[in-house]
């Protein structure tokens, strides 16, 4: 058996179910070893950032890595950016780059390059040294590592960077697999310092953030809201969030920073309990970085890599609070909208139709802004843009949808963001995949419209209109779509919107809908 | 002024005319530059592998550096893999990267990441701390290094990583326009052994790269060859080599390996002229990856970085071959195909259609392997994938129209490298270029299926036959084309290729076929 064959076997025994390829000459032997472990599903995509966020996005759902398989530096290259989200979600990924064997490195082949370099932007674990004897153990390694959050990242992404040779090589055969690492708890201080604050009577809020935000830390955090009157909020972007109707209640942190900064008045005690300390998306000239009111003090209750769900049950039990009630939200459906599509009516238009157990992939500001109007609509997972490069809704939706065959997938995407990665559809359509794409068509950035005013700048020059300007021409997404054998419809009107989605909803497979507004 | 302005003028001082840009929101004081610097041409692509594909097909006719404009780590990631080729290529680039304030980056923002690490794997010049004060001088030494061919490198691209403090901040104004540096003459010596070689007798080549394969330089190797009966053979994918009825003669090394050495069979001296030992494209099991028969020396005349075209002038007097004549390629247009599109009616229909003073840019096996048969045809300049990232020939022969607007540009695309830049199309009809697009629709990654032939897999199996097979959906980029607002129209004969490239050729702006084969 060759290296190649014992790695596939080896990461299947850990229980990676699914590849995501885009493959190359360097990748023959491993597309061979693909070949023969069908128990591990292989699903090509046509540009890898298709790859990698649909990685994020199966990630996300199934709650281990998918494999990505990619070829050199350049393939690599072209998946970065979904990654970077990816390592901002704290996503599991197990990469998979092929290189040239290091005898042949010397030679500058063209696609030789320094792919190690590439790797360190996003990567919490990287091997480029395996040999055929050792790949199926590395395997092994790097499935670890993606399982183990790590010590001051929010990144659980291995890239395994494999020469040719290690690939064709004879291998002494699979490794089994790891068993997963367990979160480490945190420490009594930590929670005890929390419990004080709360019980302090002072203004408090839980800021809850990746694992800090599953349902299981959801309830316990509403138990505990319940019993102390503490605000719950998640982040702005959450990797996931499940919500809906019957889900606990939580606040969530605006964007931009002076809206931030008013929702924490009075507040006198942050926790954060699996994130960060609040900071400014960007930076701006006349705004501080760190969002934190002057006399409020950080408490840190758990750690990006800590158990925060543990450390919640903890708390609880601190606070006398395991047996207090949870705050659900209640049922609200919005009435279907009537008339010309416009920011309100679209968002009616989601929330009322929003099926149950949707899952909801979105990268774009308008998508982005339906969140709280979803609220009172059916139970569905929110799955956001965590690191802010757009072109990551479609490919994520793609990946949720394998990960989750039986749920209907919903991904709002602006027509910005749905420009870089728009092959995604392809795969939708070979993998028939049950995910509606609406794509809001305002023909512009619109962020860059909003932001550059914030410069301060009310005459905005020819040039500079420009730049923002997607709608020269205009793009026709249905034609797009058919193209890459996906059906589609364009809606005018609150009507035909919520007629298509219906339509999508019901019928098997992908289909995109260009909301014109 | 603050420093974004000082930078985009010191920029145009430099000669910098074109822009490609995808900016965000840290990029938005440097939108305010380019919107008051108006010589300096601004061009919006959707995708970043669009902006960086274009600077190359730009560099590489204009000879001198566009600017690139990108979003922090994630927007450089995605214009990564055509920067790659574009170092390959020896493309001077200018790449300015937005970044967040130093004093945000701790913070850990959503767009936060070592956008530095991800620059090494493709820059020869990186700078990431300019401050306001700076910037503008910056900018001039980002524009000398590109212009400035790197010693053992054949990179030309410099990238300037600008916190958004630095492009707000107060400038003390422009700099002036650096000087065009001059490349290193190669010593007496390099000449001399390369002159004793050829007067030896023994069976030469002359391996032209680079500026080795520029017109200058081939006339002058031409010149050599008619007096010495030396080889003359340009690279496997040069960057660009001006060739058709008219141009110097010379070979063109073969992709394959064993093919190359077979070409070498009897040959005792290779010299090279601007580029490297010849390496196989990829390695495998059983074949050397440096490709030079043993009994074989290698000299060098010029390194990338020297100047080749003086090198060759003193070889010539050296072999007092200055005045001897050039042998030149005679007009041999071939006859107009009939019947069903192959491979060589498909040739035959390129090739008797190329217009006069045609730029081809092609990133595929089958617009390669078209090559020779056009070496009668019209005058034109050929662009090829130096770097082996497919996705290239659309960006790049956007660029090359930007450089050239009076030119007509073919660009030759295989349908597996067209779906990962597709977005190309969009600022080609936005800017309404003149691109002609050929997308050879055979619905498989060819390559793969040759390269894993070559495994000695003769039974290809279910999953790895899925891997290769792009055809599942078919993709219809007559509609992809014109959702993205460039007209299009399929060919299915030989008959209708030739009137729709001669249509195509006649009319302004772009135009896109799908030739089914």
């Amino acid at each position: 058996m060759n290296g190649a064959k014992a790695l596939v076997e080896t990461l299947a025994n850990c229980g990676v179910e699914l590849c995501l390829a885009n493959p190359g000459t360097s990748e023959m032997h491993l597309v061979e070893g693909l070949d023969q472990v069908p128990r591990m599903r292989s699903v090509l995509a046509l540009f890898e950032g298709v790859c990698t966020g649909a990685a994020d996005g199966y990630g996300r759902m199934a709650g281990k890595p998918a494999a990505t398989l990619l070829h050199l530096g350049p393939g690599l290259a072209n998946g970065i950016a979904n990654l970077h989200n990816a390592r901002k979600a704290g996503t599991p990924i197990i990469n998979l780059v092929g290189n040239h064997p290091q005898f042949h490195i010397g030679y500058d082949a063209p696609l030789t390059s320094d792919i190690d370099t590439l790797a360190r932007n996003f990567s919490s674990w990287i091997k480029s040294c395996s040999t055929a004897d050792t790949l199926a153990r590395d395997g092994a390694e790097a499935w670890t590592a993606a399982m183990r959050a790590t010590p001051g990242s929010q990144g659980r992404i291995s890239t395994l960077i494999l020469g040719a040779d290690a690939a064709w090589g004879d291998s002494p055969g699979p490794a089994p697999g790891n068993p997963a690492p367990l979160r480490p708890r945190v420490s009594n201080e930590a929670v005890e310092q929390t419990a004080r604050a709360l019980q302090g009577g002072e203004k408090t809020v839980l800021i809850l953030e990746q694992q800090g935000c599953s349902p299981e830390a959801m309830e316990l955090a509403s138990r505990i809201q319940s019993k102390t009157g503490v605000r719950l909020m998640t982040g702005t972007f959450p990797a996931r969030v499940d919500s809906g109707a019957g889900a606990p209640q939580a606040e969530r942190m605006p964007y931009f920073p002076e809206h931030i900064l008013a929702s924490f008045e009075g507040v006198q005690h942050l926790v954060l309990v699996g994130g960060q300390t609040p900071a400014s998306f960007f930076a701006y000239r006349d705004t501080p970085s760190r969002l934190v009111p002057e006399s409020c003090q950080v408490h840190t209750l758990a750690r990006t890599e800590e158990d925060a769900v543990d450390a919640l049950t903890r708390l609880a039990e601190a606070a006398d609070a395991s047996q207090s009630p949870v705050r659900r939200i209640e049922k609200s459906i919005p009435e279907r909208p009537e008339g010309p599509l416009d920011n309100r009516s679209l968002t009616q238009a989601i929330a009322s139709t929003l099926p149950d157990q949707a899952i909801v992939c979105t990268d774009s500001g308008a998508g982005n802004g339906m969140f709280p109007y979803c609220q009172g609509a059916n139970p569905h997972s929110w799955l956001s843009l965590t690191g802010g490069s757009i072109g990551q809704g479609g490919p994520v939706s793609t990946g949720a949808a394998l990960a989750c065959p039986d749920r209907p997938v919903l991904a709002l995407l602006g027509d910005g963001g749905a420009g870089y990665t728009i092959q995604c559809l392809w795969t939708q359509a070979r993998e028939q995949l049950n995910v509606t794409t609406v794509i809001f068509a305002n023909r512009v950035y619109n962020i860059l419209s909003v932001e550059y005013a914030r410069l301060g700048v009310t005459d905005v020059g020819e040039i500079a209109a420009s730049l923002f300007d997607i709608g020269n021409p205009e793009m026709d997404w249905t034609a797009i779509a058919k193209g890459m054998g996906v059906p589609s419809a364009k809606a005018d009107t609150a009507e035909e919107l919520t007629a298509l989605l219906e339509r999508s909803y019901q019928e098997p497979g992908p289909f995109l809908i260009q909301a014109n507004y």
